[in-house]
């Protein structure tokens, strides 16, 4: 995967993404995307809002987690802290170099600077989220010039399924 | 302690945070901050750097930690995150409403993300971070008004006293 320049936007990421390496890139992020969505799943399973994650380097998945925030009451469980927590565990550094994060919704504040924090690569996330989103929605965190590390972000893969779990979840708390 | 209204700023929290209870309200400040820097202490006889946080809930410290990203390799360590965490595990909750967070350098995205999330009630630092200061220096996350929670912030208490023990620590670290 390409790593781009500190300080490209995501949609410049996202657009010399798709130019380099066209619907075989595409398919990759979906395919990575997929296994974020089964990670949103088992969270459903168990009454919690349904985002998922996983890490991804050299072309192995060494990191899974979902959002257990209410079965924890932990603020910092979403499913991007713990999949970052056990990346370093796993590759026993804070560096996530050479690392992707997938996760299904767009990462909030703390989330993203997490993935600035951990030196990730980049962030490819599914679904916007218009009321906390810090990677293109309210805010871009990836793109402030001063911080010293600058993920690439790309938007909008499986963008519909990643958004109709929360929907179906959400409208499902309404009616109960 | 006063809790300001969502949406202030933190020049409007500290100004109005002096004009109500002048210098008493300084002096608890100073209370807190200085078991805050004795954990920064902590963190440097660990040969990290030293940064330290505590959260104070009704007049009573629920929580204390220091940064331990390096022993720990995990880059979630911050002092913030892993005092929110504490304090979330000890009252078994992820909403820190009525809980302040004294942290003896400015918060990182990820920290002013996560006072964020854990609806901390405020957050009273030490030392600006002209690097990374989320709260402040280079962005204040707290000041976005479509965030769904606002925390007050008040910066400079024991500013020199928080800035030196960092100081020394990477002339030292230099020198070596």
């Amino acid at each position: 995967m390409k790593s781009y320049e500190p300080g490209q936007g995501r949609k410049t990421a996202a657009l010399r993404g798709s130019f380099m390496c066209g619907s075989l890139l595409y398919t990759m992020h979906e395919k990575y995307m997929r296994m974020a969505l089964k990670q949103a799943h088992v969270a459903q399973t168990k009454d919690e809002v349904p985002v998922g994650a996983i890490i991804v380097k050299d072309g192995k998945v060494i990191a899974r987690a979902h959002n257990l925030r209410e079965r924890t009451q932990r603020a910092l469980a979403h499913a991007e802290i713990l999949v970052i927590d056990k990346a370093c565990r796993k590759l026993n550094t804070w560096r996530l170099e050479g690392c992707v994060l997938y996760v299904t919704l767009e990462p909030c504040a703390m989330c993203a600077g997490a993935s600035i924090l951990a030196r990730l690569d980049g962030v490819v996330y599914g679904a916007k989220d218009p009321k906390a989103g810090s990677m293109g929605s309210i805010i871009n965190l990836a793109e402030i010039s001063q911080y010293n590390h600058h993920p690439w972000v790309i938007e909008g893969i499986l963008a519909e399924e990643c958004g109709q779990i929360l929907s179906d979840f959400f409208k499902l708390k309404r009616e109960k």
